[in-house]
């Protein structure tokens, strides 16, 4: 068998060349670079993923993490209509990883860059004393720039969600759970397997790569669009605060995985609050005129209508089953 | 006095609200984005500071590195002869670092944003566990990138440096030993005055904003462009890689700060080592046609020449004064 190789016995520019190998990407585009199509807006989407906070080692696949981190940068760049162009990551290793496990990790970058068809992809390594972080910068292009229309938003745009809403937090809760099992001496656990698609919510979520090019066929431009990262309340907060209008959104119009319901019971927690406040479900939130509706529904019959924009003092709020309408708040930060 | 705010008194985005107030940049501009010029190369430089490993917070004066931050990732636009036009700064805060640091630290990103001309900004906050990380993200754009004239180098072009080599890393020596003599029980120390220069070049390097500007009026189109962030060797291993050319600096033409040599002397350290493999001098690194040398070295004086590219068999070399030829070589990672 062939020696192992560490970083120290392949110095980071070889890592960085061995990394890329067979990938169908060039290293080393310092920096990345890209020309536009005329006119094209140019959008940035930058996130940073820290060891501790953002994921947890112990029952998260590298491979995925690598997957998900390169997600979240997208679906922001097609919340604005924009098209992937270059990707950058940047890792912090810390001396806890060895090579075969950013091998894992950065195979999980390789597989969402080209899923999302971005044309140029770079890393860079650095040593981190406290745990992996993972930093990702997504640039797109676009002549559909979502922030093009804002002026043209009205009240009544329908508020449309690409997904369930919650099945991620659930999923993480189930992880924990689980963990907590398994710290005190359990072996075996039904749960991960009952609850395989929360679960998978949170380690593996799904963006569709053609949603933009979709969305442009059909002639349908959003006035705002957000991933919803954060949760359904950080999405709706910022909604109001760009539109400066209000938002109304209806709880039994809100999207659910499978069995959320008897999970939530099971774990007495509400799954209409892990909508509105869990993170990491990565869904596209548009708001599209209300004369598109139809043409909408036929052509994107994945998505939700959950709402709609409202005049200002409507506020931003959630619409209950029997008409009380509770305001939407940020949670802590 | 006004009550001491915090971010759990703040939230989130009152915070960034509030961080943005009066810098003549609006806030939450998400994602970021702009619309090049035609035919405009864009440019992604992303940088990412970790806490314990590129900074230690106990004599890094959090304004300075703010501004540090920002200016690492132009030199990388600058390099790429890129206009820099938005800027994203991602923010993990440990719960060491109260809202007030924050704001230092944010009033040294502003500063070098103005400074370099970033039209655009955003700020996302977020919590760390494990100490302050500081994720930059820098694009720009360029009609005349160094990229694409990467196919016109010949083997004598000209190799540049926009300034002192060594100085950051010998600045950063007489902090660690002044760190060192203060926890010891000393309380004063002539070296930070003595060595102020030096010093000062490491916790506040400076990047001329108008160089590319300067460059194309003169027109004088770079074939490579570097920012030597991580020691001159470093550079020059890209330069050689990038190239597939040798690449030939000469020791007495290496420039230095002045009092380098003494302060050599004294820690023991050899200044030209110093400029090899110490990091954070963030100079600029042309290769310059030999034909426009004159009318470089009249535009540009503060431009040092210090070798020039040469053929492939030559190899990455450091010519001592006295003739000697030292292969240049990587220094871990």
């Amino acid at each position: 068998m062939a020696e192992q190789q560490t970083f120290a016995s392949l110095g980071k520019m070889e890592a960085i060349r061995q990394l890329f190998e067979g990938s169908g990407y060039k290293p080393f585009e310092e920096p990345l670079h890209f020309v536009p199509a005329a006119k094209s807006a140019v959008c940035t989407a930058s996130r940073c993923f820290l060891e501790g906070v953002d994921f947890n080692l112990v029952y998260f696949p590298l491979k995925h993490l690598g997957y998900k981190s390169v997600l979240a940068a997208t679906a922001e760049l097609f919340a604005s209509m924009a098209h992937p162009r270059t990707l950058q990551i940047c890792l912090g290793v810390s001396a806890k990883l060895d090579y075969e496990q950013v091998k894992l990790l950065w195979s999980g970058v390789l597989s969402a860059a080209r899923e999302y068809g971005y044309s140029r992809l770079s890393l860079d390594l650095q040593p981190s004393r406290n745990g992996l972080s993972i930093s990702v910068t997504a640039v797109g292009e676009t002549l559909s720039l979502t922030q093009a229309r804002r002026s043209k938003a009205k009240s009544m745009d329908l508020i449309c969600v690409s997904g369930a809403l919650g099945a991620a937090y659930m999923g993480f809760q189930v992880l924990e759970r689980e963990k907590v099992r398994f710290d005190a001496g359990a072996r075996t656990s039904d749960a991960l397997e009952q609850y395989k698609m929360l679960v998978g919510s949170y380690l593996k979520p799904e963006l569709s790569s053609g949603v933009v090019s979709a969305l442009e066929e059909a002639e349908i431009y959003p006035s705002y669009g957000y991933a919803v990262s954060h949760g359904l309340s950080d999405a709706l907060l910022r909604l109001s605060r760009d539109s400066a209008l209000g938002a109304k959104v209806y709880a039994d119009k809100l999207p659910f995985e499978g069995n959320t319901f008897s999970l939530g019971e099971e774990m007495d927690i509400d799954p209409v609050s892990a909508a509105m406040n869990g993170g990491d479900d990565f869904r596209l939130l548009f708001t599209i005129p209300i004369l598109q509706m139809e043409k909408f529904h036929k052509n994107f019959p994945t998505f939700d209508i959950i709402g709609h924009l409202a005049l200002p003092e409507a506020g931003t709020v959630l619409v209950t089953p029997d008409g009380v309408e509770l305001p939407v708040k940020a949670q802590g930060w």
